[in-house]
């Protein structure tokens, strides 16, 4: 199986900030053929097991569209949300929740959105770099207009897949090369370079330590250019 | 209230069809800050109950995106569909079929999806608008690959709201004026100029004969507008 | 096909008030083989949106027992509600509110429930019409222990189906004539002749606006014996 | 606390059989105010786990209309069937399988539907007491039209509920006297006389033995009585 | 069919107070094969409907684990609770609640799970002798730190299935037994040999008054027997 | 916060097979006060998706017991499966398969049913350990039997908890270290040494490559120590 690009390098990114009109935190992230709108929501109240803590709470919520697999993917209506929806919406929030100051936002609940529109790959982390520039920008609203007095973000967020494909270390693996990858990583870092989350999964054979560090270099390498494209996109829409 | 453009004309229509590189039947189609994302699938297969009569079947599914109001939507995630939500993909797959021979799609099940990105009035007849053009699209295809001998579509398809707003007849509400508008009529029509739907609701006040009248006259000079547009663009991209 | 009576009468109408002992707003109302048992019931509180707006409130359920149709109308018990059952009460719930004074039912909420004991065409129609009587029922006994101050009804209300079966403009469809018609048109009028509802749907063939003036004509006849027969109803019972 | 009628008499009983046009084993069953309608459907097929036994099935579905109590009752519309439905269904369901000679119905299933329009205690012995006549209706239908070859009616079926109320032990307690007994008794009996059902419960005291001797012997008396009437109805309608 | 202990004796039982470590009123209770966990919890608050009567409540859970029985039993996962399920909670809580004085546990919710680990037959009378020790122990504690001023517990509470197998009478039921059984009788008693509740189902074949008075006898024999082993077990505890 | 065993040693294991009678292939799993009650299920069969491919399947659910944790844990009754249900069923299952060779299970589902009697931290990783136990008496019984002809079982298969609790590295947090820990790490690993699965997440504070490779180790020491107890319980019971 051969790719377009070099193993170590990230498909095209495309990213438009304000996509709606109505919604000036809302980011249309494209990372090669997937593309997920995010939209950030800042709403006033938190869950009620935290009034009493002076803390606000960041949350998501992940779901594709119809239209965004080939076959079309089913939408969920029949009141259960499946595993691997609730497995990525979570990890969305708590990466999300790792690099904010919750003291900050007291009060506050930030709600994400994360809208799959076309998935070809690599969803969870193109929503939660969508998610992380979409908070950025509901912030800055909210400073501005007073709800918040400062910034509760501590740290970038970037995150990205790597895999072992036919013993070979790929970085951000499109859907075709995610179905024939041994070993799929998900690793999720602050822009200081620790980490928030690593998921690593044997897919068809386990791996051993030597892969594991291989691809945590590999991953380590894409988030700093996901975070670069990141901190210019911003400067260009302040 | 006043609007910006006159009383009998359509918002900007903007239409992108082929948005998902993956879906040629795909069509982004807004109407002004309306905007919807629509797919239309072509599945193998019929519901049972159609099974022996050798014709195929249309139907829809609507949704908004959390991000499409301002509040934000919740998602419906508890297994129960809105009333609203019910009748407006019912509508949509009604109207389809109105001008689909249904003979000609046999052994075939037109899917479409209407998914409202942004909210502003109108969405259940921007839907159908895009629907239609999804279904000009997926026909063209499976025609062009031999899965249907012929295009069962029979006649152009559009529609249009108008309302009463402070006893004025107005064409394309937008979310604000809908809100105050005293009556509230959804006309869904042919390319002859026969009716398909008629959907006339008292929101504030009952309405007499010759209100009807004058909606519908209006409503027909808007309709004819949209398939004006939607035939330029589909010669476009054929 | 033929039908025993003129094209342009209504099905015999049987009308029991009281029909339950503990319940006097309650209605047994027949129009030829279709059998609607019809509950008012006054409820002190408002929706959580209305308690502001110094406004009372009016809706409907709606349902059908499963001897009422042959084959048996399997119960909805998996918590969905059928599209067509939601479009119903939707609709008998906002006819109700169109004659309403919501102010003069502040504090109140009048809750509806149309249950049809047999069906044969026109369930949603019947259920309007018994709705008004029960609610002229229901609001006769709260002015009476002084719950309400005086009638928030504003107007007599009625509703009847027509439709084109095999060219001709049929009045009160039965079930077997709405299957083979053309054009089925519900209307929901005042007592004043001003139309609350219009809803035509073309079922086999689109229709002019010509048809759609004719079915309007013989709707309003329809309706206006129909408010005769309640009105006369009431008096004997009241 | 007083009744108007001897403590050892039932209330009156009132029966309309076929009581819906379109359905022959249709039964309109009055005790007291309890009223309850009850269809009978033969449906042909069987459960799966029965195709291979050569065995045919009865089963039951029992519900209350909103407007059968004071306040009124609420549709269970969230897809949750209440221990209290499930039990009443369950009982009537296994009552009437008690007295049919399953092999005889083999290939069909007899489908029960109660519904109770009106409550005033007694329902579950009223829906069983209805459901037995509708099913010898629907028998005697299906032996005319050769469904069936012979009745799978192996014996009457009848059913009374039973109460110590202030010491006095009653006959066919109505909703007030249910509410204020120390224990409720439901006894199903064949025409032998033998039993089927002895559900006896506690509500407010434990019982003796010689309780329990007193409240059987007062059913049986009822029993014969409620069969007397149901022979009758049966003879006339036949 | 034969079985090894003489018909009128019980199978061995085995009961483990405080089985979980963190859970003081834990109970794991064996009769024979049949292995429940039962586990009282005491909550402070009431049911709504209560607050205003200065008592207490009494409420029981009961499951099954999947292991339980051969074949497995599936999880009840969609959210629907079986009618077994229903019948046999509300059976438990209401035998409680019948040896409770509730004033005497007034603000207290007693919250009683019962798991059955392994079913082998008599599962819903084993839940509520397990459940009696469960709340001896959980009363005990709330006694002793002052939650309650006194024991609510009224009379011992004891419960026994019997039943009709080839004609003869049988006490305590396995599975084996309980499937070829005519005539299944569970039966609950105080310690003073009051009546709680009689459930008698005729499974295969009608049975007389005669039948009912020796299975009453048999039953009362069984539980005197379960309510000694109980008390001591409680006395070896305490 | 002083823990009373070593840093890197585990808490006390018991291990019970055959903990069900009628269950050869269960294991009641003890890790400290955790409490897992484990059954393996061989199910004839497999889901559709795999009929073509000649292979078997293995899948797991994860459920605790309301018992199992202070304050009780409520029961997932309405339908909705937790995310964290979820997440933890789908790890185990997929645990499993990664150690087996599901040609050798062509035809068969292993089903495997994980309750957490009492859960006081490491469920999932209980869970897994306790699976592996079942899975291989489940094997072992089915190729005494011949339903398959030889174990599909490639590897050993292990699992632990670890986690940074104030700077400190500790092996098998408990429900209180688990709490205040401010890295958690689940690791799976196979007999081989080989990792399966490696999830580690920042609770509290971000964690560096240094801590994750530290972790590592002491989770490998502890599987080790696992693999080596289950061996000899294997032996013992075989």
């Amino acid at each position: 199986m051969s790719r377009k690009h070099a193993s170590n390098s990230l498909r095209p990114l495309e990213i438009r900030t304000g996509y709606l009109e109505n919604r000036p935190a809302s980011v249309l992230y494209s990372c090669g053929h997937t593309r997920v709108l995010c939209v950030a929501s800042m709403e006033s109240g938190v869950p009620r097991w935290l009034e009493e803590a002076g803390k606000g709470w960041a949350t998501a919520e992940y779901d594709m569209l119809p239209g965004a697999t080939v076959p079309r993917y089913s939408r969920q209506r029949d009141g259960k949300i499946s595993g691997r929806t609730q497995e990525i919406q979570r990890l969305i929030g708590r990466s999300l929740r790792g690099i904010l100051d919750l003291k900050k936002l007291a009060g506050w609940t930030l709600r994400i959105d994360c809208d799959v529109l076309q998935a070809d790959g690599g969803t969870r982390t193109t929503s939660i770099n969508a998610a992380f520039l979409a908070t950025c920008l509901a912030v800055d609203a909210a400073v501005k207009v007073g709800q918040l007095d400062a910034s509760p973000i501590r740290e970038e967020l970037g995150a990205i897949s790597v895999g072992l494909v036919d013993g070979n270390a790929l970085l951000d693996l499109d859907y075709r090369e995610d179905s024939s990858a041994d070993v799929d990583l998900n690793v999720v870092q602050e822009g200081s370079g620790k980490l928030l989350e690593v998921q690593g999964t044997a897919e068809g054979a386990s791996y051993s330590r030597q892969d594991l560090d291989r691809l945590l270099d590999l991953a380590e390498h894409g988030i700093r250019e996901i975070l670069e494209v990141g901190r210019r996109t911003l400067q260009s829409c302040r």
